[in-house]
């Protein structure tokens, strides 16, 4: 029998280093100091130059002005609370119900019995059926509820394929650079290898064929076991909406080298300029045109009812669709339970919805060219035109003594610029460092979900007296 | 550049093997023949010698026949569609709701902005204060909301503890056979080691200090590094709710061995014999008692909204609370985020709620103590007075003509009893082989959700004929 022990048992070098490697991907210093402004500012501490924070880091857009849309919430309201059908004449005509509200809400708990029960594994059966029919109205393709899965949003679709997808520390996947760092957190978390490939900038982030065929045949030298290629589109943190062509190449190398796509396309709606194009619909088109060719590539792609116009990141709902995979294989996929709720067209709510839906995304355009006309106006900044996403990612090209006094600090120049531009102005962005940015270049990321467009001045007011400071 | 490739990148044999091997101990043929006969049933196929098929494998409670508590999905709805708070008389005056149905909501969203808003990275921050002060209440000691985890349902709780505890394929956890396969699943995905230790059935499965000793000991001659021991308290399958010498001896035993403790008291309130005791009390009377000794002991415990009263499985909220963790390891632990609501006493919706509580509580009761006699009557059956969960878990001694019968189909004889029984009765329940037991005993594990009792006569006869058959 051992003596007390005088510490505790788990301590920050025994616990599971792959979590500690993701971890420092992931936090912010930038962010938790931005919270502490925020709780200042609560307090009515009045010491900072600026009276309110501005969070332009993450895509969280309820936490800033954006409503959501009525026909999803009173449907969710009708499941929360059945009790309330049985009022059906006070919800018509006291609270601002349409019959439609009503039947979605009747269909759904039909379906599911009751929103606090676990549902089936993969998800409610008829959920899954209103997936697939969207598809199909998407795409001009069939779809099949068989091989869709609903998720707790994306992130939990991503973390179980790529859970499928890395059988040992020699699994690799090729991952966009920039990129959101859920795909390299999950990789670091999983001991898997991430294998970047770097966007076009020059091209409005475009994927180019050259650098993926570089990384690839680069990790392959290095006996990296390359299973799957990630495509985002349109992207986080860059924005670029990808044309067809650059889909058709991608989808050519996959089969070529036959890797596993898996196309994250959740944000399929915020489309500013040109339209969206899915993969699933230009692999169907590729396997009209050629037959035979292309019919035993693999295609997951994944969608979330968090960000397009419904944004609603709270209630973590998603869902992943299987193109080609192996039933053995599927059947080895984790289910996971959500509840999904999708638009109504031509009935009673269509017209709010309508308006409030186009509201919003007319806001989101507004500001992404404010936002574009403002970087326009600053020196030593450049940024493609606003395509999608919620986000811009500009170059900035900073003084040489910035960049010192960034290395005097222990900084990259980029964090040096985001943290001076947080303390200023209150406005929080994050370093292109935190997505990945080729070597020598500098970047940051901006949501354009908070509203109004004041704020934009203010970036250009401090980013002029930020470079005049250390010309 | 190579030629298209005639099959999918992944199989069966190329896939994470660990994600393979542990589904194999979840997905279960009594649960997939039973939606079948759910199926053949709801087509209105007469052939099948039952009309209705009984869910008693899982703890579904809303599944089956228990309401959701009102005044939890009046709140909910609130949130869910605040425009409602700008009716307030109608919701008061028409639709049953009570001020402080209303002063909840209000102040739910005060706190959070929107349900439809990412949270906090540990959950809105009001609602793990009010998680804390539940826990001052039911422990009499003091709670720290800084040390209070939100999480989707205890099970993401368990998993986020379980990707810390385990560096590697050396590290082992202590886990309770019979328990529930979360455990062994989740162990099973991140390689490492399950050190089992078995529970005592002749104690109405208690915990057994020499059995936890043993296994101890034989892991650590095979080198396992064993870093944490799991109870299940109240069990899951075995329904026991455990003595306070039981969860002292275990604290004793964790303190000798430097052990972390996860205590899973997601059943706390379902409690039908003595009372409960959570580990964190007896841990904080141990720490009075004898000050010094036992202040380096870490314990996790969990809890959630799926069972209890409130049975909100569908609904994915839960909790962990930390004691005694380095605070390093504690920043590491990743952030889960959910909405739990929490109980009203005193006010207008007491009554309702109150009624509401104690008509589940009862019904429960009445239906564990049905089952418990009707297995009383049965030959070769053992079962303990119904304790806690929502469980029954009794031994079965079967005649050696069905466990040859069994070995015929390939079949254990546990598998062989509960496939015979569903396909006579409808009545679905889960072999304990599923569970975990001592090698050469048999048992079954049934909830005593569904509504009515007139299913458990059906049982009875069932296992008169099937002895009569085997004897």
């Amino acid at each position: 029998m051992s003596t007390a022990a005088p510490t505790p048992r788990l301590n920050i070098d025994n616990i599971n280093q792959n979590v500690v490697r993701a971890q420092y991907a992931v936090r912010g210093e930038l962010a938790v100091k931005s919270e502490l402004f925020r709780a200042k500012l609560a307090r009515g501490d009045a010491d900072l130059p600026f009276n309110q924070v501005i969070s332009a880091n993450i895509g969280n857009p309820q936490q800033l002005d954006q409503k959501p849309i009525t026909f999803f919430r009173q449907v969710a309201s009708l499941l929360e609370n059945p009790k309330l059908l049985e009022h059906q004449d006070v919800l018509l005509k006291s609270l601002g119900y349409q019959t439609d509200v009503i039947e979605r809400a009747q269909w759904l708990l039909s379906q599911c019995q009751s929103v606090g029960a676990y549902s089936a594994s993969a998800g409610v059966p008829a959920i899954k059926q209103s997936v697939a029919n969207f598809l199909e109205r998407r795409d001009g393709f069939p779809a099949d509820a068989a091989h869709i899965y609903l998720s707790g949003g994306a992130s939990s679709g991503v973390n179980t394929l790529l859970n499928i997808l890395c059988a040992d520390k020699n699994s690799g996947i090729l991952v966009p650079i920039p990129q959101y760092p859920l795909y390299t957190a999950s990789l670091a978390v999983l001991d898997a290898v991430c294998v970047p490939y770097y966007l076009d900038e020059a091209r409005l982030w475009g994927t180019d064929l050259e650098a993926i065929k570089t990384s690839y045949e680069k990790a392959k030298a290095e006996g990296v076991d390359t299973r799957a290629i990630v495509i985002i589109n349109p992207g986080n943190p860059t924005g670029a909406s990808l044309p067809e062509a650059d889909i058709r190449s991608v989808i050519e190398f996959a089969r070529q080298e036959n890797l596993v796509l898996i196309a994250d396309e959740v944000y399929q709606t915020n489309v500013f300029s040109g339209e969206f194009h899915s993969f699933k619909a230009v692999l169907r088109r590729m396997q009209q045109e050629q037959p035979g060719t292309y019919d035993h590539l693999e295609l997951a792609s994944l969608h979330s009812i968090s960000k397009g116009m419904v944004g609603e990141c709270g209630h973590r709902g998603g869902y992943f669709e299987l193109v080609g995979f192996n039933p053995l294989v599927e059947a080895e996929i984790y289910k996971f339970v959500s509840i999904t709720l999708c638009a109504p067209e031509g009935e009673p709510s269509y017209e709010l919805y309508n308006q409030e839906y186009n509201s919003i995304f007319n806001g989101l355009k507004e500001r992404a060219f404010a936002l574009h006309a403002a970087f326009s106006q600053m020196e030593g900044v450049e940024c493609g035109e606003p395509q999608g996403s919620m986000y811009l990612f500009p170059t900035i090209k900073l003084p040489a003594k910035a960049a010192e006094a960034a290395a005097a600090e222990g900084r990259t120049a980029d964090e040096f610029y985001c943290m001076r531009l947080l303390e200023a102005t209150g406005i929080c962005v994050v370093p292109g460092s935190g997505f990945g940015q080729r070597e020598g270049t500098l970047h940051f990321r901006t949501t354009f979900l908070a509203p109004g467009t004041e704020w934009v001045g203010n970036i250009i007011k401090f980013h002029k007296e930020f470079m005049d400071q250390y010309r």
